[in-house]
């Protein structure tokens, strides 16, 4: 899988290099209703979609496949899709699967999106309520990596996506983990060192991404606090009271560090720094023992695990990470009494 | 790209062997409505779909992946689609999105299928009436190539398949054509003999695939014939009186033979040879000097060309060919002239 990173924040600049090389026939911009406006002035060719995850589906991907035939898009054209990971995600399938594939960059406007969803090449759609049921790995040939988007971001989006930059740092390099954890969400944007901070992380998905393109092994690492996090994501979901994703994972990360202590005798003190900080800034945990159940249930269905076991990535340490764990109903119930309690909830 | 090809009269053992390397926890079977008697006994996870060109659409697509979640179908599952070309490339297309890519192999039941459409990785399927204006390019993991189904097939099938296996041939050895075009369409089929042409037939279009998986060159030689074809195809279908594929083919081998001819000088003997045999078995050639204007609007937009140019694969001889040749309106013309001449309309 080839794909080009750019660090920048001169966007358009970028943009406008990366045009004169590839030299399309036609550039086609897809935003969602919130994004259309970041680019001025307004592009000739410019698709709008609906915003946010109920929007993310078949009947859109369809509406961006019409517009595309109608504005005369063909292979040798270029899609740009600019927006947070559902517009990545969605435009990135709708590209890939027009006429068999569009070349088509990403340039994620959300720190959540810069970090995971514009960079690997998963794309794709929720089909019938399921996250993703339908989609394909298909690399944009370029991402287009800048914070500038980030000072009008929401700060429960900034902490969605730093739960994903935490997460890389955990898998590769105590340093940058026990540095991340000094981090003020209060304080403006410092773009170069961010920028820098973004550079380090997408890094580290680039890597393991490379040895792993289709998720057939390494790729799980980047699993890291999913398994239980979508399980939180899900429940919050089914009651009618969702939670950013990052929030979830956030959750899933100290739970499933908590495990890697249990199990593989990670240091506790990293727990215990980690449990701080995501108790400081990912606010109030609406779960008790008695949704113990149910969780567990969610995390025997996630999409990677097999045979009705819950599978986990740990950590030896930080920094070292053990894909395809399997973790007991016992050793998830020990992690989630130990997280609750960590939390104060 | 991976594919591993297995030419074989014995189906049923290939399947099972697969399936015992595979170890899938679900085997799910796509046929169309023709194609799901062939195999006994029924298989107990079977789709069914309707067949022909004209349901080859996003509507059938959806009840695929619809019942692939009923049947609980996962990433460690298994397609196995049998059928004709309408059938590989919309199963295809439907395990490799659904959850970003479930394992399928082919087992192509037409001569057409086998020498084209099961192989290589094209998927897809039609849309707003273009053809396969969506879809990937995602190979199956296995292609069973066997000749045991082509006993019950139609003349006319049987043909339209052959155009492809000339195709081949055309493109990389002379000695293989000459004795193609020996061939006795009114004989009983050798199925050894005919397994051997395949063996021979498939790995041309093999190589040149695995040259170039995406379409970005090389693999645009496999187009020969194919610019001028797809204009047949699509007038003939204009007219609501459709011919199959492969006559269409075997009409744009001999004008494409003609324009190289013209324009890189090959030896003429091969193209009167050619047209004999095309004569003698592609029937009546349904279209007059008249057509001459709309067929060459066709070509100027083939999804293959750009600029509004009309470009063709070229040979400068038997088993030489040339990509991206741009053809002139007049060189066109005449060789549709001659065409005519040869065909004896």
């Amino acid at each position: 899988m080839k794909q080009s990173l750019i660090f920048t924040n001169d966007v358009i600049e970028a943009v406008e290099r990366l045009e004169r090389n590839v030299n399309p026939n036609l550039t086609v911009w897809i935003a969602d209703v919130n994004t259309a406006s970041l680019v001025s002035p307004a592009p000739s060719h410019l698709i709008t979609i609906p915003d946010g995850d109920d929007n993310k589906t078949l009947e859109t991907v369809t509406r961006v496949w019409d517009e595309m035939e109608r504005m005369g898009a063909t292979r040798h054209s270029l899609i740009i899709n600019l927006g947070g990971g559902m517009v990545t995600d969605l435009g990135g399938f709708a590209a890939a699967t027009f006429k068999r594939g569009v070349r088509f960059i990403n340039v994620p406007t959300t720190l959540l999106g810069a970090v995971d969803a514009a960079v690997g090449g998963k794309t794709g759609f929720n089909y019938h309520g399921l996250k993703n049921e339908v989609g394909a790995f298909a690399p944009a040939s370029d991402v287009i990596i800048s914070t500038r988007f980030f000072d009008t971001l929401p700060l429960d989006e900034m902490k969605s996506g730093f739960a994903e930059v935490l997460k890389h740092a955990m898998l590769s390099d105590r340093g940058e983990f026990l540095s991340l954890l000094g981090h003020d969400f209060n304080a403006p944007i410092d773009h170069e060192n961010l920028l820098e901070r973004l550079r380090h992380s997408v890094q580290v998905k680039v890597d393991i991404v490379a040895r792993d393109p289709n998720e057939q092994g390494e790729r799980k690492a980047l699993n890291l606090g999913h398994t239980v996090g979508h399980a939180f994501e899900s429940l919050a979901m089914k009651r009618g009271k969702p939670v950013p994703h990052g929030y979830a994972v956030a959750w899933g990360l100290v739970t499933e560090a908590v495990l890697s202590h249990l199990i593989l005798k990670s240091p506790g003190d990293d727990v215990h720094r980690l449990g701080n900080f995501v108790r400081d800034n990912y606010r109030d945990f609406p779960f008790t023992c008695d949704d113990y159940d149910e969780l567990l249930e969610l995390m025997r269905h996630d999409k990677k695990s097999r045979d009705g076991e819950i599978t986990c990535t740990l950590l030896a340490t930080i920094g070292e990470y053990r894909t395809g764990m399997t973790v007991s109903r016992d050793d998830v119930t020990a992690a989630l009494d130990i997280l609750r309690d960590q939390l104060g909830v």
